[in-house]
């Protein structure tokens, strides 16, 4: 989408689905990852297999877009993986569409990621110096050159030693023509579940795509676990020391879709509880409760349902503006936030009203909405942010632009409250956003990624980036 | 859309935008007619004129996808009028695609509608004995042949007279080189307001494509008027005499958007009173509220503040199943309502669910819906339909169906409600949804059309159409 | 195509073709638009009937483009009409694209035109002023108004009397539920055969669309004959007296596939000897003789032969340049001709080069290509036009551009052959034309149009036109 | 095109163009590619640079197709480099649209090839064993390995190493940020020349590509040469000791456009002298030469002089044929030949037709074409063909088909005659070829591969290859 300089929205780069065992594995792929669209709504592409050779299908554009009934049915085979990709470049290239495919000396090779390496520019730099090219900007190439330059045996053993030089996010699916390897790192950043429908093992991003495939979920997959599916069946190995589990917590507050689980928590019921919390925290006087759909709906809610104010519909959001083609740009941006939401004049006009929205990252969509409610005659505009202040740039994925940027990196929030217009201003507290989450005790493997709000990254971070973040 | 033997929906006919002294007349207009996508999606047009000549641009498909940057700015000239088509037939072809535009004795004539004239086979069939030739299936056209035919002297007249042969719902934007003509049924049955916007007049089927061009709403073209704008300035006349208003109910209950007023109603403030009244007429004991999004998100809102059950995403639309261009469309079907509906299990679950529901036309969506929460694990199902059941067919533009795929034309509640498989189920009564809607007294102006609840059409009905209805 | 500013082309209305009586219509009227796409390339149609209604199928475009073979197949049904459509004006607009469908008192009617009328102005007022409306400016919607107006008991003497009233060149297919009529001028002024194909009839602007039908030639439809088949089988009428045929010599000269034959006489053939005639009337010293690709390839091999001249490829014609979708249009003018044609240097360097066109409208192309020839080395450049200058408009279909821009028609031919900068210049006489095409001796029905060489036009012409061409 | 059922043609695989030095270097550079478009349909790319980063955009389609204005505009830059693409395989991805582009240890860097490694399998296979991963079947990427693992200090001095371990045909660009590299095999399999325009260096497979740029022609660039381009100017190297130039021998006889020089010998004249051979060593009693359009229409011209027989249009290719887009493949294959070309029924019937055609490979064409021109009428149907019967693979870039398919390589003269239907059947000598091209003399860098004639293949053949070849 063109509007990037519009909204200073968190980007997400990516879902992956993968199925194994089902006689329309690529028309069960395309449902997931029609689930899966708002993790990527750039590229999407499909890879299966007979066994025997790869079918693959990809391009620019959403799932319905570059899929057809005939270019499904094309891939044929049990066993399939999909990617649906968001950029956060400009320059968004065909180079970049995934599941990027390989032949190397063990034969093909189709790789589908989610996260973000943070040695993956060192490892690029090592890569090149030992003489291999790339062709893309994705971390999936690096990975694809690290398995292909292991001297292991197996492929198996190969892509264990080539995970062993990552650090950071993964949620990775490897398809060969024998095998299917769903590999977790080691911190379990990003999410990855593990389904089964009509005998077939499904692997997602979120688990909402196992609704509309029809499969049950059965588990998360672990930090540092790598599931190995072929002819012998499924198999479970471990690539790396249990680590303990730091999940993006951004997953819960804005990323994933309200009707997915994580963890066995539901999102929307998550994000309804930080809006609870938001009003134990810092509750306020005034008439309306309003969120900023489709984000920040839930939290609203449960801001509304503790605090006893009426919830409202204060901002609608046009359902067509995403999903432009020839966007006639000059106009758009003169127009700029009013193309995507509108303030219900009726709804705020005199009224004292609490804009409940999941994040503050740059500020500047937040000024603009605050500014939206006003012009729409509001009296007051009491701003609630269901996540603490972000302040450290994230490394695993998530486009939380430098450091600088980062409003709330170099303003108190008492001028951020002025930088966004707002009467008063409240951020949730780590604990408050935990608790809403669900994780006040810190159980195993139930432990959060909270590093983009208190700098505790949960992998060592390269020199350069730390740098980067500073700036 | 294709889905349509998926989900039972209504089928609003069209939205008109015009606008009359502005520099950028065209560009506004595009503006006005995405804030009114909603109302059609099938095509899209915009004729624009500088006094020389008609500029036109119409095809089908999206508003985003119909115009670019470029044929906006061909659209030269300081006056225009748009359209955006929902067709509810397949055969959608390019004649039909509006604003019409015509040559006739006085020179070129475009023609935008919205609405659908009671008597327009008739009048059809009158002009057709005369010669007249049809190109298209729109009431436009046969605005047009009435107009051409008319041996008044002025463009005006022959409006005058046209529109007196006509029975039904239409608002009318009627674009010559030196005029714009608006005009409003006698009954008001479809909303059409003006606005200003830098001292130029617009004129909108929906007061949400005001606050995207930057215009204040100034009032709702009445019953039987016809304003007229040209070299002279703008004036308002009567081509009918009073009669009491009678707006289409299901434009609050359906079809507008939540950010839209309608004679100075806010549509999601309605919305939200209809789903209170509906709690007051039938509670219920139960667990959590959900809503059917988008459309009956307000009402569930409602009907959960005045119930104090808790309000929940119990259901999530998947926001890109509208917008597909090659749509496999067997795969889609096998799959059905989950392509576009997801239950939240992990909020249903074990509990006792109200779904609110805006309206039930045949009953086949509220039967997959109940279904779809029941298999998420919901105990009970209660549904509530914060409108009053349809027993009638609509001859005002809303395509509701025969008489007897209505589903409660035909069944008693009790019935439906176990076609539906709900636990209970209860609609909203007339007089509920008045109060909801605002409008407890029969004020002056301030009717609304209940036909079919209620079977008292504010028109004459053709003897056919009585008998189709009645079939 | 945009290129119309570079090249001074003549440009050719339509082709048309029809099919009664056989299980796969449509799919024959794809083959035979596709074998007749050199006459229009704007947009074609097809309009299918099973005797029960209309399938429709239309758009702007290539017929590859338009249709797929699932568009094909809905076309059901055993009768098809089909047009293709090449716009002179820039505002090219859906409501112009053939075959036009009107519904009328006596039900559907599709018409699809070949020619131009002479009077359609004139008509177009009195239908006008009579009432009339009209949503495209082809003459076949004046047509269709004079139909649907006629008091005549059954279409078929409807059409005659509509018939009647126009002057002008129209080769007409008129398809109802019922009936196709086949219409032809009084004067023959456009191509239209009909043929035989596995028992069913086809009817085609040229024959060379029965080649790819697999159908037999079986004859000329007659200058006012109407051929009307339905349930009844096939059967002749005249609808006007029988009139001297004079068929457009620019088909032979220009238009016409060169496989096709008219009037029994084969397009390459009459070409290529009134290049011997040219060669007989004005020959040249010279090295090489080249044409220009395709048009007047056939000429110049005729002057080649009769002179003993070598015969070249003097001239390459860029065969991807006219079907450019997006095209980059400011660079593709500065390039100009050069992206069109490329002069063989090899060929013409240090040669005296004879250069063989088919005809010299504005002049301007004919400087292009001279000046080209030049560049890439030629010493001489002799140009030997293989039809006489035209000094008269064309009111039957050609767009030929006014009077004052024809050079013949204010210019000797000095001074044309300087201003196209030719070392020698000659036209073919008409006489020498006659005999080339074959028809010296002037025998029954064989005439031919050469109105827009010697000013004698076969119908009356309006007043008004007149002044235009004389202006 | 989805033809190549139909018909048995010889595959091109790419033409390249690029620039250094021009200010639109972008836009010259989609002129010549537009000049090379018959070269290869299937996709094309511009990769420009202004020293800075590179500027990439490639997609699937033509020319036209692929770019913009703006798209072009955005390639900015004064060196520029470009690619059209024919691909021979039905499963066409996006991972072989060229120019590919890399990045390695020393920066960016985008190749464009044209030709085929006859060690390319070999080498790739070395490459995987050592790591190496592939995400095309290109040979492009096997270079861009093999320079990347150089040890060599410059991008030269790699690129020199890389290209001493090919063997086969190549004519190459290799752009970086700095400069760029235009080589050529030791052998000149493919064309490959430099021309200067406004003080820009061109280079371009074909020389039809200077016209329409403007530029002059410098000369070719000689076997084993590699020209460097970058901030220091141009200068020469070798990369390889001179070897005798072996320029494939089909780029006169089907690829190269007439229009084009190569060597200094025009396509046209050469093909046209080859006509004449032909009618030396094997003349024919007949009434007329026809060529099969356009490839062999230059030889039947020389043919039809030598003989002084009639040279006349007897087939006529349809000119939209390929340019379908959705091509309804069942539908088309019916109708098979008659889609693209037809005979023109008046000039053969009753005739002794001689059809001159440049080729023969599988035979199954002129199988076709001898059927459609006997079916028009013909008496006699003599074929001349204008090149020496194909008996052996290629494995330069040409897809010939494997030994077994070729025609001439398993049947004699007599039997391929009868299998294609001719009346009589002779093909070129290698010595009226070679004396048509203007070859006489064996001088220095003037030699041609005849290899699919005679087997003497300028290159090492690999084991595996010949084998395939003799299959
Ligand atoms: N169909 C849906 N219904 C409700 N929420 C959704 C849906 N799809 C995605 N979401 C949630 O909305 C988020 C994006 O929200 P939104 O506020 O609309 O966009 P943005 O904030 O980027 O403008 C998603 O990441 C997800 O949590
Ligand atoms: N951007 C929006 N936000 C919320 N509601 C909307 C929006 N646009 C339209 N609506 C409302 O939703 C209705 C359509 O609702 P929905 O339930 O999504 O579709 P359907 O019931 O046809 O499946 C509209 O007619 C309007 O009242
Ligand atoms: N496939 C074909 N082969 C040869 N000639 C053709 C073919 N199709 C059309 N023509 C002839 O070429 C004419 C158009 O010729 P051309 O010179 O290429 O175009 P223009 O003169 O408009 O640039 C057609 O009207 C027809 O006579
Ligand atoms: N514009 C052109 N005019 C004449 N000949 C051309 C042109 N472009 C390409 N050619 C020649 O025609 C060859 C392809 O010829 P053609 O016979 O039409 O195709 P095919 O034999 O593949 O069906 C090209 O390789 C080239 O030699
Ligand atoms: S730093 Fe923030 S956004 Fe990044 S993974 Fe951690 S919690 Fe998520
Ligand atoms: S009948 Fe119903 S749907 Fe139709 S206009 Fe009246 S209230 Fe609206
Ligand atoms: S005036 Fe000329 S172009 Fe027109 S129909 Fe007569 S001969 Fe043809
Ligand atoms: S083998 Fe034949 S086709 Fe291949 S390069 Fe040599 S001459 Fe050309
Ligand atoms: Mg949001
Ligand atoms: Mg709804
Ligand atoms: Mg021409
Ligand atoms: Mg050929």
């Amino acid at each position: 989408m063109q509007d990037e300089s519009i909204f200073d929205e968190l980007n997400e780069e990516c879902g992956v689905f993968g199925i194994v065992g089902h006689p329309t594995a690529a028309a069960l792929t395309y449902y997931g990852l029609h689930a899966l669209q708002h993790r990527g709504q750039e590229s999407a592409g499909i890879v299966s297999t007979n066994g025997d050779r790869f079918h693959i299908h990809r391009d620019m554009g959403l799932v319905t877009e570059v899929f057809s009934t005939e270019t499904i049915e094309r891939c044929k085979g049990t066993v399939a993986i999909g990617h649906v990709r968001y950029s956060t470049t400009g320059a968004s290239e065909l180079a970049n569409v995934q599941p990027l495919v390989f032949t190397f000396a063990r034969g093909e090779i189709a790789i589908a990621t989610n996260g973000n390496l943070v040695n993956g520019d060192r490892l690029r730099a090592e890569l090149e110096a030992e003489g291999a090219i790339f062709q893309s900007t994705t971390d999936t190439e690096v990975i694809a050159h690290l398995i292909a330059r292991s001297r292991e045996e197996t492929i198996e053993c190969a892509v264990k030693e080539a995970l062993n030089r990552l650090v950071g996010a993964y949620a990775l699916l490897i398809l060969t023509n024998e095998q299917l390897l769903v590999c977790q790192d080691p911190h379990s950043l990003r999410p990855l579940s593990m389904g089964m429908v009509e005998g077939a093992y499904v692997f997602s991003s979120e688990t909402c795509a196992f609704d509309i495939t029809g499969a049950e979920y059965i588990r998360e997959i672990e930090p540092g676990e790598m599931v190995i599916l072929d002819d012998r069946g499924i198999r479970s190995e471990r690539f790396a020391p249990p680590a303990p589990r730091s999940l993006c917590s951004f997953e819960y507050i804005y990323f994933a879709r309200p009707d997915s689980d994580i963890g066995g928590i539901n999102v929307h019921s998550a994000r309804k509880r930080m809006g609870v919390q938001m009003a134990l925290e810092a509750p306020v006087e005034a008439d309306v409760v309003t969120g900023v759909p489709d984000s920040s709906i839930s939290a609203a809610i449960g801001f509304a349902e503790a605090t006893g104010i009426s919830y409202e519909l204060g901002l609608i959001k046009n359902r067509y503006v995403g999903r432009t083609f020839i966007q006639p740009s000059q106009m758009m941006r003169e127009r700029g936030v009013k193309m995507k939401l509108s303030a219900v004049r009726k709804v705020v006009e005199g009224k004292r009203v609490v804009m409940v929205d999941d994040s503050i990252v740059r500020g500047t969509t937040s000024r603009r909405i605050v500014q939206l409610i006003r012009d729409a005659g509001a009296t007051e505009v009491h701003v609630r942010i269901s996540s603490p202040p972000v302040k450290n740039p994230c490394f695993y994925g998530i486009d939380t632009a430098d450091r600088e940027q980062l409003i709330a990196a170099t303003h108190s929030l008492e001028e951020i409250r002025r930088a966004i217009g707002a009467d008063s201003l409240a951020f949730l507290s780590p604990e408050g956003m935990l608790r809403g989450i669900g994780r006040e005790s810190q159980e195993k493997n139930c432990g959060h990624c909270l590093a983009c709000f208190n700098g505790d990254y949960p992998t060592v971070i390269e020199q350069e980036l730390v740098g980067e973040g500073q700036r």
